[in-house]
C-alpha cells in the first residue's frame, strides 16, 4: 500500500548530499571549540540572520528554553501566545528550567499585536513579577503555520524597546516564515534579540537546531546549554548536514508552500471545516464536525488508506507538507479525503 | 477632614475584644507545636470548614502557595482564572516556589466551570506537563467580588475527581462568599481538597490566614511552611486575635454587602459603568469612562476629599467596604461620587 | 515537678512589657507601608546595626532566604558552612526558593575564614556556577554557638570584595555574638552587605526577625518577602513588641552567657565529653560516650526528672540557657546531670 | 611539531567503522520513537547493563540532569562525593533543574563508602529536606579515574535499600571501570537503579550517552528529557556510531590504562607528586610542586612542545590516555616532562 506521512515535517529524511556532508565532515570536541564544522554552522546561521553569534543545539526545544534561561531572571514574567510552543509543548520547561511565570495572551491566528501586548506588561507593583521578556513563535504551528508580517514586528519591537523587553523568537520554520513573507530571514531577524530556527523539519537535516543574537548572549547561552546537557562533542557530524541545509534546501520550502496550499483548496472543496486564510505556508488544519465524522474513526480510515495524519484536538485534523510529499502524493491524499467525505 | 478609607478590607484595625485575647493569650513555641492558642485557632479552623486540620499562615499568599507546593510536583500544570490571586498578585510564586506551569483560562465574572476547565486538562502526552491542581478564588478579587455557587462547584469537583486533579480554594474571603450565597463555609468547602481563608480583611484580626484540609496534607504543608519562613514561635499572640475574628465577626460581614450594595446603586445612578451583578459581596468596581473623567484626576480629587480608593486597572475604581465604615461613611462616599460625577 | 526548659532558647515568652506594648501597639496596612509601629521596628534595626534600612520578617528563615533569593540571581553557587543553618535547617529552601547551589566547607568550630573560603571560589569556566555570595552564621548553631572574631570577619570582607561577592550573615543570635565578643553588632555589621537577626529567641519577643542592609536591597527584598507571603497586614501587635526586644532585653544576654559557662563547667566535672572553647555564648553541647551512657536513655532520664533538652546527633545533648532560666534553674540541672552521670 | 592531546578522551574522533556506520545508518524520528538505529542502540545498552530500557541522550551532563530530575521531588536532598562531576562540573543543573539540594562527602579517592553515607541521611524532621537519591561517579573523574569494587557497591545498595533511597550512578566512564575491576559492566549496574554511560570519550562515538533503568524510569525520563531539549529526531545517525562504540570499542580501553599506568610511573620518576594507587584507569594527575616548577609555565612548556594537558587546581596536571595516544605518543611525552622536570 502506498503510504504518504503527512503527520508533520519532523519525518523529513537527510538527504544523499547530507549523508555526504557527515560522512567526511571535519570534526574536534566542540566543548572545547575546535570542531570546524560547528564553528562554520555557527558563523554561517549568524550571518543568515544578521547577528553576532549562533549556537548549535540538539533541538528546537532547547533553543528556546536557553534564550529564556538567557535573558530573564527567576520570577520574571514571559509573554507569549496562549497556544504558543514554548507554553504549549515544551513540558511545562519555561517554569521548571528558567522559573519564569508565562503570561499567555490568546491572539487570532496565533499572532500577537503590540495592541495585546501592551496591557498585559506588568506594572511596577510589590506584588507582580516583573515582565522581562516576548516570546514570539514563527511561524505559529499552533494556529496552522500563519506568520508575522514585517510590520507587526515592527510596532511588537518599537514597544519593546520603549519598556525595556527583549524579545525571543521561535523560529522552528523561521525560512517557511520568510518564504511565505517574501523577505528574508534577516528581516525578520532585525525584529528579535534572539531566534532559535530548525535546519530539521523542512530543511531534512537529521538534528539540530540554532539559537542566534547578540555576542555577549550566546556566550551566556553557551553556559545554559552546557546546564542543560546539550554541549555535545564532535557535534560537527550533525553540523556539516546543517549546513546543506542551509545553503541549498531553502528554496524547495516554496514547493511544500504551494502543495499545502492546493491540499488545503481540495479540502475545502470536500466540505470540511477550514479557514483557507490560516494556510500561509506548509501546516493546514481542518476540522471534520460539519461532514458530522467521527474523529477518531476518520483518523483511523486515513492511515488505514495510507495516509498518516494527526488528529488535533476534539475534532480537527493536522496534515503537514514536506520534502517526503509531492504533488502526486497530495494529489492520492485529496482522492483518499474525498472517498472519506463522501 | 474626614478620612474613610475605602481602599481593601486588608486596613481593618483588631477590635478591643482583640487587643484584650493577645494581651491574654496563652503562647508557647509553635515550632515545638506547644501553643496552645495556635492549637485552638488551628482546630475551629478545620471544624468550620469541616475539614481534618489545619495550619496558621502569616498571610493568605503563604497559605496558597504552600497549599500549591503541597498538592503538586515540580513540572506540573495549574489551572486557575486568568487574573486569579495565585496568578495575578502572588509574584509569580507558583512558579518560583512551586515550579507548576499556570494554565489560565479567562472567565466571564472571574468564575471557572467544569465546561471551561475540561478542555485546558492536558492529555498524556511527553510534549506537555500534568494537569495535577485546579485554584479555584472565592470570592474573586479582581472580579469584584464575585462567587461560586454551590452547583458549580459540585460540577468543577466531579470533574476533579474523574481526572484525579485536586483542587485548592483561595478563599481569602471565604466567608464573604459563604454570607452572600446564603450557606456555611462548610457547604462550600466540601467541594475542595484545601482551602486557604484569611482572618483579617472583613474578619479583622491583625494578621493571619488558614490551610485546612486533610490531615496528612496538611503534615506535609507544615514543612512547606517551614521552607518559605512561616514557622513562627509564639504566634498565639496572633491567633487569639483570630479565635475572636471567628467566633465573633462573621456575622457583621452581611453589613459590607449591603453597604456595597447601597454603594454601587449610587455610583449607577450617578452614570459611572458598572455591572451591578458583580456585586455580590463587599467590593465595588466601576469605570469612570461613561463621565469621560480623566482616571488618574478621579482618584486624586476622590482623595482629596478624604475618600481612599485604588484605581483598577486603566479607567476603573474599585473600593471595598469592611468594618471601619458605616453607612454615614458610604452616605459621605456617594455625596463625593456624585459632586464628582457632574 | 519542677521542670526548666534547656531544649532552646525559642522557647522564650513574651514580658509583661511587651504584652503591654502589644496591647497599646498603634497599628496599619503593613503592605501599604502604613504601620507605625513596624517602620519604627525597621528604622531601630538599621540604626542597630548601621545599615540603611530594614525589613520586618515573620522569622530569621525566612530572613535568610529573601536575603539569599535577593542576592543572587538563579544558578549561582553560595558558599556556606558545612552545617550552617541557612543549609542544614531551612529544607533546603536556598536551592527550592533561590534555585542556588550551596557549596559547603566544614569548618572548625562552624567558624569559616577567608584561607577555607578562598579556594572554594569558582573560576569562570563554562562548566561551573559563579559563585556570588557568602553566608556566615553567627552565633553558628549546630557549632555550639561559637562565634566569629572581628579580624576573621574583616579578612572574609576583604577577601569577598575582591572577588565581588556579597556576604549575607545570619545573625539569628547576633547580640549574643556581639555581647560575646564585648563588640557592638554595628562593628560586627559592617563586614556583612546583609544581616538577619531575630527579636525572638534570646531577646524573648514572641515572634520575629529583622533583614538589614542597603536601601535599595531591602527594596528589592521587600518583593521577595511578599513572594514568600511575608507581607503581613496589622503586624505592628508584634513589631510592639520587638522594639522591647532591642530596647530593653540586649543587656540581659551576658546572664544566659554566664549561666551557660557555669553549666559547661559542671559537665566537664561530671566526665561528659565537652569542648569549653566552644560554649563562647548561651549554647552547650555535650557528648555523653565518655560515660557509656546510652543516648536515647539519658535523654529520656533528663526529661522524666524535668530537665528538657534536646538530643543533638548520635551520641550529645544539647542545651541553651535563657531568660526562663535562672542560675537556681541551672544549679539544679547540675544536680541531675551529676545523678545521672554516676 | 609532533602534538599529542593529552587533555581529554572527550577528543577522540570516529572511527572509520564509524563514518561508514553513520552514512548507512537507517534512520526515522525518535521523537515518535521511529528511529531504528536509536532503538538498537537502546537496547544493546539496557542489555549490556541488565537494565529493562535505555535512553539515547545527547551528552553525559544530560543523562546525569534527566536521571536526577526522574528520581527526585522538588526539595529532595542528594547525596554526592564533594567533588563529584553532578555536583562540581554541571553548572549547578541538579539546582536548578532539579531542584534538590546536593549534600557532598567528601571521600578519599573520590569513593563513597557505605559508613560515610549513612550519617548524612537525613533524619525525618520538619527542618531538614528529605535524602532521596545517592549519586556515585564511577569512575571518579577529579579524583583520577578512581573506581568502586563491588563490595562497597554492594554495601551502599544494601544501606540505600534498607533507608528508600535510589542510587544513580554517573558511569560516563563505565567501561573503565568494569575494565580496571576485571568486571562487567553488568555486574556493576546491578547495584544501581540507573546509570549514565557515554559512547563518546574512550569509545569514540562523536555524540552520546545512554540512560538505563527501569522501564517506568526510563519511561518518565524520557518526558524530562524532552523538557530538556533532549528530544532529538533523525539521531540515529550518532546511535549507528554508538553501536560501533559498544560492540567494537570496549576491549581497546584496557590499552588506555596500560598507557596510563606506563606514563604514571614514568612521572613519579620524575620526582613529580602522584599517587599512583589512584591511576586505575586512564587518568593521570600530578603534582609539579615536588620539583618547584611554577604551574602556569610548566603547562605552557608542555603544550610548547606539543603535549596537550590541562591544568588541574593549582599545582596539579591531568593527562588522559585515549584511542588517539599510542604507546610511542606516550613515549615522546615522557621525555618531554622529563626535560621539564630536570
Amino acid at each position: 500500500m502506498r503510504t504518504v506521512d503527512f503527520r508533520s515535517d519532523t519525518v523529513t529524511l537527510p538527504t544523499p548530499a547530507m549523508r555526504e556532508a557527515m560522512y567526511k565532515a571535519e570534526v574536534g570536541d566542540d566543548v572545547y571549540r575546535e570542531d570546524p564544522s560547528i564553528r562554520a554552522l555557527e558563523e554561517l546561521a549568524a550571518d543568515i540572520t544578521g547577528k553576532e553569534a549562533g549556537l548549535f543545539m540538539p533541538s528546537g526545544t532547547m533553543g528556546n528554553q536557553v534564550a529564556i534561561l538567557t535573558h530573564t531572571k527567576k520570577g520574571d514574567e514571559v509573554i507569549c501566545e496562549a497556544e504558543a510552543h514554548v507554553y504549549y509543548y515544551e513540558v511545562g520547561g519555561l517554569v521548571t528550567l528558567a522559573g519564569v511565570q508565562p503570561r499567555t495572551i490568546a491572539a487570532p491566528r496565533g499572532i500577537l499585536t503590540a495592541a495585546a501586548i501592551a496591557p498585559a506588561i506588568r506594572a511596577d507593583d510589590i506584588h507582580q513579577p516583573p515582565t522581562t521578556l516576548i516570546c514570539l513563535e514563527n511561524t505559529h504551528n499552533r494556529a496552522g503555520g500563519t506568520c508575522y508580517s514585517l510590520p507587526i514586528l515592527q510596532d511588537i519591537h518599537e514597544l519593546a524597546k520603549q519598556r525595556k523587553i527583549a524579545i525571543h523568537m521561535d523560529g522552528a520554520r523561521l525560512f517557511n516564515a520568510a518564504t511565505a513573507q517574501k523577505t528574508t530571514a534577516r528581516d525578520i531577524a532585525q525584529y528579535a534579540d534572539s531566534i532559535q530556527f530548525c535546519v530539521s523539519k523542512g530543511l531534512c537535516a537529521p538534528v539540530g537546531s540554532l539559537l542566534v543574537g547578540r555576542r555577549d548572549f550566546i556566550d551566556r547561552a553557551r553556559r545554559y546549554r552546557k546546564m542543560l546537557g546539550g554541549g555535545m562533542r564532535q557535534a560537527g557530524v550533525l553540523a556539516a548536514a546543517g549546513i546543506v541545509a542551509l545553503t541549498q534546501m531553502i528554496d524547495r520550502l516554496a514547493e511544500d508552500h504551494g502543495n499545502a496550499a492546493y491540499l488545503a483548496e481540495a479540502i475545502a472543496n470536500c466540505g470540511f471545516g477550514i479557514d483557507l486564510t490560516t494556510v500561509e505556508t506548509n501546516i493546514v488544519i481542518f476540522d471534520v464536525s460539519p461532514l458530522t465524522l467521527h474523529i477518531e474513526q476518520f483518523v483511523r480510515d486515513l492511515n488505514a488508506r495510507g495516509v498518516k495524519a494527526n488528529q488535533f484536538g476534539a475534532a480537527k485534523v493536522r496534515m503537514v507538507t514536506h520534502q517526503g510529499i509531492s504533488r502526486d502524493d497530495v494529489d492520492y491524499a485529496i482522492s483518499v479525503l474525498a472517498e472519506l467525505a463522501k
